[in-house]
């Protein structure tokens, strides 16, 4: 039988899955606001301002009317502004179909009250907890729009339900692996900006391979640290969302993470960065919340310490990597200990 | 009291790790055969056919006489070639101090005997093993040199003669972690290479950071699944050895096994491409004898399985990616346990 799947948001990332869907064999309806980009899927198989050069497949109907979207869908797929993410979700709860799965593709967490992004698709949509997946992992969507192999985590705390989604999104070109662990892949989407922020300093500061190689290592022992003392599952972050997501963060000129935290890097004030790079960028948000969130748990985090204190003190990135390099020695195995 | 450290070896590695240490405070004897070289660093402070532009600090005395060399020395560093390494250090086991600790900065398996290198320097030195350690990280011996800041493993079965070697090498620029996981520090540095032959092969057919980040976290999870059958501790491949060097390795356009991979996924036949990068790669041949032991001992290792397949029976490198992809799916929490 087609699993029938509504994705709600026709932005690059929404837009993308939609067509992995398309190509699993699902019947996917994509809700967009924006009627001329709606249009030109359905007439074109084109979304032209999001994914250029990008064929659609066949089997996605782009539609303006998200209830019509919703209608009989079994997957309810979100890929819109974390943000605004609740506000927009919860007048449609009332035409999610009964038993409906949610599957959240947002990254962060939602400012003022700090809940992962699951969380905000659950209590928003009420559906509960054990019915709402998550995907992530280095999934730039350019990439797999264009097909290249590619592979991702599905979480949900219930396998059946990781299952259904993981079947749902499966191809030639795109390998879903499941994992039970909803709060480390959230986790490691959240923090993994803070670190190609640091990343990227280090980069335009003209740094190279090792420099990088050891703040991602570094970066992530941090990341799963703090995961470990909030109830996540160390491997997760050995995993596909967590060290694959950062390394293709990391390696990707198109991140404004990584690019924000080179512009720094060269010198610039944060004010002159966020100028340079066209915006600000995720990281710069949530690393007061990391921070906050890191002490509160007891963790250590001075890589995210480090690029908190050069966002906001101004501290040099010269003396950001000496107080580094100048902590106590350690032993490698003992201290992702929580 | 000042360290007396003896470093056999005034290659690129050698060299800069005799920098790195006479940085740190020690008396180094740098021994090397070929007299130019020698004469240069004592008179220039120069190696400029290993590293040219850099300026070696004061207190690294080079000689082309080893016995001189070792004399007193309580530390001696080993950075020669790994396959003729047993032959050159067998004759010096009696010139080496009574109580020296050995390090190996040497990376493979010692063909024919499929020892360890930290194993064949035991051996030929006729030193206990608790004495030797071994350094591996993300450490592209240039940058290092360049005093670039980056962080590294001293692995040692004896936290205190880990904690000697870590605190004769420390200095602004270089940051040792210790590790007592010498079995898992030196699986990583011979498995890395065959893991940057896939990464290069991808990269080569024109894939880009989404494949690299998936061939990466998932060519670690094989060799972590190795480890642990083999007694290694989990936690180490997550660390700069494993996850650090793997990065640093595959993101460095000098890394001839990432390039010969890269030729491959170009088109190129084995031949070919050994032919272009200018001679064979540590991966190729250690390829083969990595796959034995995953047979040995049991272990799913597909993406080595892949190269071997590439290398060996000219499997084709889109075959080998649609191969890996439509494997049977997994839980990634699950899969890394032996």
């Amino acid at each position: 039988m087609t699993t029938t799947v509504a994705v709600l948001g026709a932005g690059s990332w929404g837009t993308t899955f939609a067509a992995v869907l398309a190509d699993a064999g699902c019947d996917v309806r994509l809700w967009g606001r924006d009627e001329t980009t709606v249009a030109e899927i359905n007439a074109d198989r084109r979304n032209t301002r999001r994914l250029p050069g990008i064929d659609l497949p066949q089997g996605i109907h782009a539609t303006t009317d998200v209830v019509a979207a919703l209608a009989d869908a079994s997957i309810v797929v979100i890929a819109i502004p974390s943000q605004s993410a609740r506000a927009t979700l919860a007048p449609l709860a009332e035409h999610v179909a009964e038993g409906a799965v949610a599957v959240s593709l947002m990254k962060g967490v939602e400012l003022g009250t700090d809940l992962r992004m699951s969380e905000v698709v659950a209590e928003a949509l009420q559906i509960p907890a054990e019915r709402v997946a998550v995907v992530s992992g280095p999934n730039l969507a350019r990439e797999i729009a264009d097909h290249q192999p590619t592979a991702t985590v599905v979480a949900a705390p219930d396998p059946a339900v990781a299952r259904v989604v993981a079947d749902a999104c499966t191809t030639a070109y795109f390998r879903p692996y499941t994992n039970a662990d909803v709060i480390g892949v959230e986790l490691c989407g959240a923090v993994k900006n803070v670190i190609a922020l640091a990343v990227g300093m280090a980069q335009g500061r003209g740094f190279g391979f090792n420099t990088t190689a050891t703040v991602i290592t570094r970066g992530l022992v941090e990341i799963t640290r703090l995961g470990k003392a909030l109830g996540a599952d160390e491997r997760t972050f050995a995993g596909l969302a967590g060290m694959g997501d950062l390394v293709a963060t990391c390696s990707s000129p198109l991140s404004r993470n990584h690019t924000l935290g080179k512009n720094i890097g060269r010198g610039m004030t944060l004010a002159e960065a966020v100028e340079a790079t066209g915006g600000t960028a995720e990281g710069v948000k949530s690393c007061r919340s990391v921070l906050e969130l890191a002490t509160k748990t007891g963790i250590e985090m001075p890589i995210v310490e480090g690029v908190a204190a050069v966002l906001g003190d101004g501290l040099g990135v010269d003396e950001m990597a000496r107080a580094l390099l100048s902590r106590p020695q350690k032993d490698e195995t003992t201290d992702t200990r929580a």
